[in-house]
């Protein structure tokens, strides 16, 4: 099969594809994107962006700074409701339930903390960050949208999702060994990121244990991110690493950094290894 | 005042102070102790600890593998109630929403992963855990219940906690500045920790920011735990690190250990840092 027989991709971005429409009494109505999808479903950070425009509206004028979710079952593209349940309305920080449910089946189960992200918040301490190298983008490899044997990823054409070159042979199947990938996403077709699409970037990279020689992928079972800082316009940096794996689960945790060098998102997933 | 001015402590077993009775509906009711405190308040983990016997109760005979929790506001000591609903029951992995309220007043939302965490579960990659150097728990500086100005933090009568040489400086006010404290922690009168109990341990210990110089105690907003393996009997052991401090947030890890050097824990906190 040659990229000839594919559709010609149409770029939907984001902002909009993650776009949220309040219906009633808190809830809300979206569209998941067929062109933000992984073999055939959402990606799950992409689910949780527009989980987290909900969170952001209904606690207006505050940002998601934690979002924590559990996976239940992945919905299919096209409409999907969103419903929020204000916990608790602070002078600073807010604590919202947010539940995203397609044809009345509940898929995705969230919990988010929002507050106002100040520009200036600046580190006091940064002693536990990890250290990445630097590595310019526009020497990372970039990730095909369409594999050599055919199999379109449409996310894919949807950014420019980069590994460096000294990870890039897990894309022909060479793992170091050391469970980390490292590189670059952009948004095709957008200044950057705001806090809200940092939570697609925690989970947009291939999992980290394709980097090592005992489990490819594996599905999320559960989610944790923290956004940390406004990121500056422009591609963002990413680390993910495998931390355990055992027979039955597996975590990994990924950190972001903006163009500037400020780490601005971090988080963590836990999932469990198919069975036989 | 010296320590013969305080009342002697009484011995509530964390299995006995954690326990959760069934009332309907699937909710639970407990009692949150006033021997499992500090500054008169329960411990974070402790609370976690009773929502967690209440989401492997009705999800029997699963026991909790990830939660994520979100804390609204700090219960007093005495009668709490958990409210349970079962979000999904897979044959394999189940998912929880656990409220804790008291007084008709949410205290602390959570989401929990349920499932059963078999003992031969070895690890197939580790190359992400931390390494700890050995101290053996005879090394560590045991933290006082009673502080040098008469403060005694009665939960540090149930257990025995001990910081490790290298880090016990804190309790002097000397810190490293790495943001590190490793140790021990006990639990008196028991046999040891099992799964549930294992979401105490990963917020026992002290914050790791009194171990920088920039910041000592922040409330915990979110805290999520993933329980790896069942542990052995004895004591466990504790690493917390601080990531990110900054002017608004601090987040830092923790990872647990048991007595054979297996992982069974990892959690990671995000707390607000006090204003002004």
């Amino acid at each position: 099969m040659t990229d000839a027989s594919a559709p010609a991709p149409s770029q939907v971005r984001l902002s909009l594809a993650s776009a949220v429409r309040p219906s009633a009494d808190g809830s809300f109505d979206a569209e998941a994107s067929a062109e933000w999808t992984i073999a055939g479903r959402p990606s799950g950070g992409y689910l949780l962006a527009i989980m987290g425009r909900a969170a952001a509206a209904i606690t207006e004028p505050a940002q998601v700074v934690a979002c924590s979710a559990h996976f239940l079952r992945s919905p299919s593209t096209g409409p999907v409701e969103v419903r929020t349940e204000v916990l608790r309305r602070g002078r600073s920080v807010s604590q919202v339930r947010v539940g995203m449910s397609q044809g009345g089946r509940a898929c995705v189960e969230a919990l988010m903390t929002t507050s106002i992200l100040s520009g200036d918040d600046v580190a006091r301490f940064d002693g536990g960050v990890p250290v990445l190298q630097p590595v310019p983008f526009q020497d990372g490899t970039r990730l095909a949208p369409m594999s050599p044997d055919g199999f379109r990823v449409p996310m894919l054409d949807q950014v420019d999702m980069r590994l460096d070159p000294e990870c890039s042979g897990v894309t022909q199947g060479k793992p170091t060994g050391r469970g980390r990938l490292s590189g670059w996403i952009e948004l095709l077709g957008e200044e950057g990121f705001d806090p809200v699409s940092l939570l697609y970037a925690v989970d947009a990279f291939p999992p980290a244990t394709i980097d090592t020689s005992v489990l490819s992928w594996a599905p999320t079972v559960e989610l944790t991110a923290y956004i940390r800082a406004v990121p500056a316009p422009g591609p963002v940096r990413i680390l993910t690493r495998a931390r355990l794996v055992s027979a039955e689960w597996v975590d990994e945790t990924c950190d972001v950094w903006d163009v500037t060098g400020r780490l601005v998102a971090q988080a963590s997933q836990l999932a469990k290894v198919p069975s036989g």
